[in-house]
């Protein structure tokens, strides 16, 4: 019963959302700012209800014996939200991406031809229990003119149900149907399965948690999918790299964030560059606390008796995703013995040399079939808001449609306008 | 035994093909167009054997039964294989769509970024008996740098088997590696289910022919296919059009060629235009030899005893793609309702308007969610030839990665590459 009710409601959701989006896709900038504006203020000023809820899904996570880590990710405070509004009013201020002329032309017999940015249509996410990506989401995909219809985990269903009263009000204060954004709040799984096989209502799909969810979001999904997410990062100290340099850049990609995906995991040093660069690397990444998991070569360069952070590799630390203060060290024989393993290892996320040789340089950035490829520079650049876009739905490390940060421009697609005066075909 | 040695044949060819792209994704402009070239000679030149091959599946569909349309379609002649060898070299003249800067930035701690065009990696095609989509295809393929795997139907595999010949010695003149393309002739079935599970070795898979099989493809492909293909395609006659130009179009639209998806299928007229527009619309189709399937509204205008080819529309013939010398007509009582019918019958394929009044014209172009959209111009048009693109993979009515009509720069991708100088996040 549950479910045949639920099976309905879904489908009235992707109708509802359908037409929702068209009147989105039409409606002018200023309406899209506003919702985001007044959603921003809500965030800061009006959040006592939101507060409790909150609280509520923590007690009964907590209750229930939720592992602490978990418990910090659900948890929202006046911080959080302060932060939150933030990132909206950003979104706010960033261009619009609808209506741009992406390229036009005219063809010889008169025919005008303009390619215009126009919204992808619904989007549907599924998400774990962050509530901060029920506002993300909802953000980019408001003004991106993109209806969406979101499922956040049971454990953070009270507060995201408040969440999206905000997002309501926003939208309603600005003129826009509220029903441009739609929470899925019975817990019912089967309801997402049923998501899953909405192809005719819904354009994309964006999971957002693990690599565990999403794939198994991607097998089930009749739509397109933005996967991603897992980033098995390679940094690669080349014979000509400056030592300073490859310490600070591996340093920095190990250690700043080490639980996200743009994060170093492995580190390849060319043979001649070992003696030199290594030592100091692994001093300072000790220092860190980081676990260093080393090849037989690496492990004879650090010493007869290496520090208690270094231990010896095995098999199944090439290609690991740590997301943790450990990384994976190598020893190559040249530039193409760590090509061959980035391509053997990698996940086509992120990935770097560090070399003061241009020709190593471009013969890396040319064959890493990554989604962005560095020379002398962190991999934790691999960032929507870094690369300028004001934010991000997620890192696609697929080549269809969109590759690397998706933000704004990346969920939107285009249509061909054709202007003529009566143009038939010879 | 057969399927268990055609799942390994399968694997290798995707190994294959991986391989075969990374080295062409590489390869210089030069030795590509060079490729084409040679192939376009061969196909003028060293034919006989070609020609010998496709007398032998002929005759063998012949005696089978085949009927005539498709037999024609799997006929090669010289004439036929001239016309292949001047698409080849055209696409060999269009410029290199590989290596494009499409933008450029730089952080402002100094991390200079580029977004850079390469090429999507192996394409796989499934198609039907016609073997000019053998060269169609792995020419396009070719020149964007990808792979690809080809399987043609069943009748038409001794051809196919020669051109592949011809396209493996372009490759080889030309330094490239003749497995960047590659054909399964193996006529076992299972063998293109094995292919459409295949996502870590294909990026994209492009079904060519009717409906049936890019639906199956469609259903069971684990890979992004470019869907699309089925036009149901509308002329609006608006209030204010002129009788004469939308005759015209009309004209063009349905009669040019009604077998292809860019036709026309269904009038829509505006009740006030109806009465001075349908009856020399009505004529000049009757003489072409078209049925017009008509509403109530229509029939009466068109007078008690419409001419033969007038009939009665039927309910399935709203969102009917004809592929023939046939039409439904409608009155509308005003634009928004050709909107409605478009939106309810429409496959988001090609779309006109015929009208005199810009802000008419304007929110067609707005309000229809087709990936061509036109203002007082045949439908006919929404072709890669036509839109300047040299030639075409075929025609997307879907939203993600490309729109319309696909030419060579839709079977690319992009990856960022980020130069630094020691560049590390915050």
């Amino acid at each position: 019963m549950t479910t045949e009710a639920g099976l309905t409601t879904i489908t009235a959701m992707g109708k509802t959302a359908q037409a929702a989006a068209r009147s989105l896709g039409r409606s002018p900038t200023e309406a899209r700012n506003k919702a985001l504006i007044r959603l921003a203020y809500f965030l800061e000023q009006d959040r006592e209800e939101l507060l409790e809820a909150n609280a509520e899904d923590y007690e009964e996570a907590d209750a229930e014996g939720t592992t602490d880590a978990f418990l910090d990710r659900m948890l929202l405070t006046p911080g959080r939200l302060d932060a939150m509004a933030k990132d909206v009013r950003n979104i706010a201020e960033l261009a619009d991406p609808l209506g741009e002329t992406i390229e036009s032309r005219v063809l010889p017999n008169g025919l005008s031809l303009e390619k215009k940015r126009v919204p992808l249509g619904v989007i549907a996410s599924i998400y774990e229990s962050r509530p901060n990506v029920t506002i993300d989401i909802a953000a980019l995909c408001l003004k991106s003119g993109n209806a969406c219809i979101l499922r956040g985990g049971k454990e953070t269903v009270r507060s995201n149900v408040e969440l999206v009263k905000l997002i309501h009000r926003g939208l309603s204060e600005a003129g826009l149907d509220p029903k441009s954004v739609q929470y899925i709040d019975n817990p019912d799984r089967s309801l997402v399965d049923q998501l899953l096989q909405m192809k005719d209502y819904v354009s994309l799909l964006v999971p957002r948690g693990g690599p565990a969810l999403i794939n198994s979001v991607a097998e089930k999904a009749t739509m397109p999918v933005v996967t991603g997410g897992v980033g098995v990062c390679h940094t690669y100290v080349d014979e000509s790299a400056d030592t300073g340099m490859a310490s600070e850049i591996i340093f920095n990609a190990k250690v700043q964030r080490p639980t996200v995906c743009n994060a170093l995991d492995t580190v390849l040093v060319h043979a001649e560059a070992a003696p030199r660069c290594l030592p100091p690397v692994a001093v300072r990444l000790a220092e860190a606390g980081v676990e260093l998991r080393c090849d037989q070569r690496a492990l004879a360069i650090l010493g007869p008796e290496p520090l208690g952070s270094v231990v010896p590799a095995r098999e199944e630390d090439w290609g690991q995703e740590y997301l943790s203060l450990t990384a994976a060290v190598r020893v190559v024989d040249s530039l193409e013995d760590a090509l061959e393993h980035i391509e053997i290892y990698g996940s086509g996320h992120s990935d770097a040399i560090v070399t003061e040789d241009p020709a190593a340089a471009e013969r890396f950035l040319a064959e890493v079939d990554s989604c962005t490829v560095y020379v002398n520079a962190s991999t934790r650049f691999t960032d929507g808001g870094q690369f300028g876009f004001g934010a991000e739905v997620g890192i696609s490390t697929q080549k269809f449609h969109a590759r690397g940060p998706m933000g704004l421009r990346e969920l939107t697609s285009y249509k061909w306008l054709a202007r003529g005066t009566g143009q038939v075909r010879e």
